[in-house]
């Protein structure tokens, strides 16, 4: 396979899986991973992530579930291209799908609640600080600059099932905002974990888990501590990025 | 100072202060605690508590902060007598008073956004369940049979001054109902801790700081650990019960 500038091709310790990355635009994050080692994804379901990349999350997930089908939703036409080429690399051609698309007109895309589980590593940072025309890669990946939380919120809760899982990975100060925002459109946290790089920490990610029309319960797992001491990860992260295989 | 059947007198290891409880009607817990040592209380600062029970809320606030008077509002007749007794065993009518009252009315008995800093350790079981009429003293702390969480928020919001503060203990399975509650009360989570039983454990209390008109930026603190092994607690514990004093 012929790579563009800029390219690389990185080993995904799951199945031989590859991937390929572009450093100065597109790569994906230890969020992702972690989301993958998060979310549930049952047999013969059916698998949608908004705002894909490099396809990353649909790839893991492939490769770690018995779930039916992926599809990865981006806007970006050099991203979804290059993801695009990831699936090929891997031969899943039959298991994943890149659509390139806006998460805003995402209910145009698909059938209404169509999914059993839906994912997002969306941007992190409200843009309300004037970086609205910045349309470099990494901005867009990290800012709130062409969907908002609340887009994500509500097109995830128009395209899943009635009791279809969510999972989404954020910034722990903006959980307040989630859950509010998850709620008022009808889906019901179920499972939190908060991600801390050293045990002593504050959290620097959360993984949310709700579902379409649950009950109210909440579930706050034990910690996810990301480094026993200065680089060396702990057991769980090498696990999730399957490096003890 | 005589004690009525079933009452004893325990230490508190703040100050030398000594605290009255009835191990079978009112007895304090780890929760309220664990809030003493969440809780700011600045110079100066105004306190009330909410459901004061013992007192042991505003008796160790006292003992740890240097704020200028603390309030305790309890609605069961014999649980407010004893909590005024032991105000008295300290000498501390001039700092502490406790008022017979019902949160749901607290409105009518405070003036509006007069406290600087409001504590509770509320009921956590709503009460769904048929228990609505058991009037005993330990089913009234532990189930929303007198009052419930919105009682408890919406009173708070309007007794708070612009600005302060309410602290609250609670389990972290109602989470997403206590952020949705506060924030409907424009009351803002502002820092959250959670409290492990163990490392490895989930979570079975949080700690909850919110601000009355704060800006939305959540901070989760690290994991509050209560045991190191089996019958020992964590050096924070000892330090925040003052063993280590």
């Amino acid at each position: 396979m012929e790579l563009k500038k800029g390219e690389r091709i990185d080993e995904l310790h799951r199945n031989g899986y590859r991937i390929i990355q572009n450093t100065g635009k597109f790569c994906f994050g230890i969020d992702a991973v972690l989301l993958t080692g998060f979310a549930v994804v049952k047999e013969k379901e059916t698998v949608l992530d908004l705002g894909t990349g490099t396809g990353i999350i649909p790839i893991l997930l492939e490769a770690k579930t018995k779930g039916n089908h992926f599809t990865g939703l981006e806007i970006q036409e050099e991203s979804v291209e290059m993801a695009d080429r990831s699936v090929k690399l891997n031969c899943l051609e039959d298991k994943i799908s890149i659509v390139k698309g806006d998460i805003k007109e995402a209910v145009k895309l698909f059938p209404l609640s169509s999914f059993d589980v839906i994912t997002s590593n969306p941007p992190y940072m409200n843009n309300k600080n004037g970086i609205k025309n910045d349309l470099q890669p990494k901005s867009i990946a990290r800012h709130e600059i062409l969907c908002t939380l609340d887009d994500v919120i509500k097109n995830t809760a128009s395209l899943l099932k009635v009791g279809g899982r969510f999972y989404m990975v954020h910034r722990p100060s903006r959980l307040p905002e989630i859950i509010v925002t998850l709620k008022k459109y009808k889906l019901e946290p179920k499972r939190i974990r908060l991600v801390h790089p050293y045990i002593d920490k504050e959290p620097n990610m959360v993984l949310i888990e709700s579902v379409r029309h649950g009950k109210p319960l909440l579930k706050v797992e034990p910690p996810l501590i990301v480094y026993e001491s200065v680089g060396k990860y702990t057991d769980e992260i090498y696990d999730i990025y399957g490096y003890n295989q």
